[in-house]
């Protein structure tokens, strides 16, 4: 037994993406029936000639690419980040509003370290995103599930009655990381005003706002109007990745938008956890919001004829419903009686998809009947082939 | 006031290095005196042209150096560390026992928040490592000083006196920051001893072993045996970062050796705070490791001029004396009643020195008569005018 072993990670669960890639081991997928792996959210091509150039060119002639950056980011990123999201949002962001991280799994647990310690409680819609689960275990933190009803959409008078004298923050993903959903922009104000009246902070992570069926942000669509309140930072975080828009993964570049007085408690944490984002992703980062804004917006389409694809797929399979699509996943409910834990790993070996079970997503004891599909690399004929698949699997 | 704001967080001391950054505004270098920054261990020229090739080529042509890679880290790299680790230190360690993280402070926090929760207890030497403070802080760690006495070696004995029954590790920076002190075997061996024997675990930290000026590693000197005990793994930890080596400091490097059990509770931090380290920062770590051997061999003879030069310099100067001295630091005593924190901010303005003083290194009220000069990144030239300068200095 390992010791001396903090008990609050020993009470975090082991992260879900590896658990299942290890459902892999040992099995083996046919020439003819190649593994459909529909488990991760991240893409598998590498981003555009363009950006790999300007990469190269400063690994080799910009010496401040190798050597410490500011903590809390590049200062042209940041610039570059509040003029961009301000015209966006219809609202006023100013670069020192910004912070740079290693990823927005980072911009999530800096931020949050700033507000709640062991003892406090933070709310979380289900299904949610494990990372989040899984800081808040290991700080101590209690996690109170709040349940969404029809198409994932969380309920603010719902979470309203979940708030006691140790709630500091409530936590939302739109579009949803797992369920797909995107959250209507009277939701969202919602929250903010039933966070601001009971003096909590309201976290906001859109990393997949680029793929809202909704809108585009590049063409004036809008997914609230939350920046739009000259007092947004007294509750309002956001938080983004540079990750899925510009394929990004490998580079750990995220981004938080939020009060100047909050971001030098978070940088405190980045000192300590990071001293300063990688500067190459920062440059690839900002070469990207300069120069690929069209490229995104065919990225975007590509994904919405997949969405499109799925939500079609599932109207036609029998005894299947789609509970949320949108972003890179479909969220749904299956008809058999077993639980999409143990199917998930018989859909590895008997049908070839790699998917993840909704036990993943949710308190012990949940998410028996679902799983989460992300379909955001596979194709029009693998989105087909996995219908095939899934319409032939028997229990 | 922030609201909400986690009280721990709150009582976490901002970054010391941003505070002195802070001291330079409004204060204005005339070209004859020119501003002597020794305040940071930190490379200011970028790796050589090679390793910037290796890198350049990468982000053209290797499209897995953008994707997510494993949590642990790049196989191939683990792989290496495994075995000039295993060479070197003239013990057996797998790379199933390695872990790579973004830069060895995360390496720390990730590690030290395996062992250690908000109630528990942390032995540093003092004068200490200012981040390892600031995490224990944030996360409600109670930090025990173990004060050191000539040489700024730490005492095992009086450690062992400093242990309860909530102390989880003992902390050792080899060379120290911001001591400069090296530690003999047979010190680092005797706390081995007393951390197996009191059920602790041995965290080592040797960012700055590549300096060391007893024995190069690359020649087949060790600086210590810990690794050649077969049982290592049930209470040591070793800490290493890239950046120092091949000046890497912007692409955030670092690494953990440690029991295979223990890294699966770090990979549940790292997958939270991280997802993976930086592709293109490993590829670089990789490459160095595999071609700069001879190329770390020349930076370490330069360091250990500037050290010669240091070590002569405080010789000479009167009043002052130096506590330690080695890696990239000099710790040194000053000859004056005021406080070193108002003499630092003085010795700006005055001197055109920025230094940091040993009030952010120790506990609170203690510290006040001392500096830390990392002189890594001044030359023979640089380091005779700082002489010239402290010595015209007058309180």
């Amino acid at each position: 037994m390992l010791h001396p072993l903090n008990p609050a990670m020993a009470a975090t669960e082991p992260p879900p993406v590896m658990e299942a890639r290890r459902w892999l081991d040992g099995v083996s997928f046919p020439p003819e029936r190649p593994l459909l792996n529909v488990s991760q959210a991240a893409p598998v091509q590498p981003p555009p000639l363009g950006l790999r150039q300007a990469l190269a060119e400063a690994a080799l002639n910009d010496d401040a690419a190798h050597l410490y950056g500011p903590v809390l980011g590049l200062p042209a990123l940041r610039a570059e980040i509040a003029v961009q999201w301000s015209a966006a949002y219809g609202g006023s962001i100013a670069p020192g509003q910004v912070a740079i991280t290693q990823g927005c799994n980072q911009a999530f647990t800096s931020v949050m370290s700033t507000l709640a310690g062991a003892g406090d409680e933070v709310i979380l819609p289900t299904p949610w995103y494990f990372n989040h689960k899984m800081w808040l275990d290991m700080q101590g933190v209690r996690t109170v599930p709040l349940a969404c009803g029809a198409g994932l959409i969380p309920d603010p008078e719902a979470a309203a009655a979940l708030i006691t004298p140790r709630t500091r923050a409530i936590v939302l993903v739109s579009p949803n990381n797992p369920g797909g959903a995107e959250y209507p922009a009277e939701v969202l104000r919602a929250f903010l005003d039933l966070a601001r009246a009971r003096g909590l902070t309201l976290i906001v992570d859109e990393t997949y706002r680029d793929f809202d069926s909704r809108h585009s942000l590049l063409q004036g669509g809008r997914p609230h109007d939350l920046f739009a309140d000259p007092d947004w930072s007294d509750t309002l975080v956001h938080l983004y990745s540079f990750s899925k828009a510009y394929r990004l993964t490998g580079h750990r570049v995220g981004a938080i938008i939020a009060d100047r007085a909050r971001l030098a408690e978070v940088e405190k944490f980045l000192d300590t956890v990071a001293i300063c984002p990688s500067q190459l992703g920062q440059i690839a980062a900002l070469w990207g919001m300069r120069n690929l804004g069209s490229w995104v917006a065919g990225e975007r389409d590509e994904i919405l004829s997949r969405r499109a694809a799925m939500v079609a797929g599932f109207d036609q399979l029998e005894g299947w419903s789609l509970m949320g699509c949108g972003a890179y996943f479909a969220y749904v409910a299956h008809p058999f009686a077993a639980s999409s834990h143990d199917l998930a790993r018989r859909l590895v070996s008997e049908a070839g998809i790699l998917l993840l079970p909704g036990t993943m997503f949710r308190p012990e004891g949940e998410g028996r009947s679902e799983f989460r599909i992300a379909f955001a690399n596979v194709d029009a004929s693998g989105i087909a082939e996995l219908f095939r698949r899934l319409a032939a699997f028997r229990h």
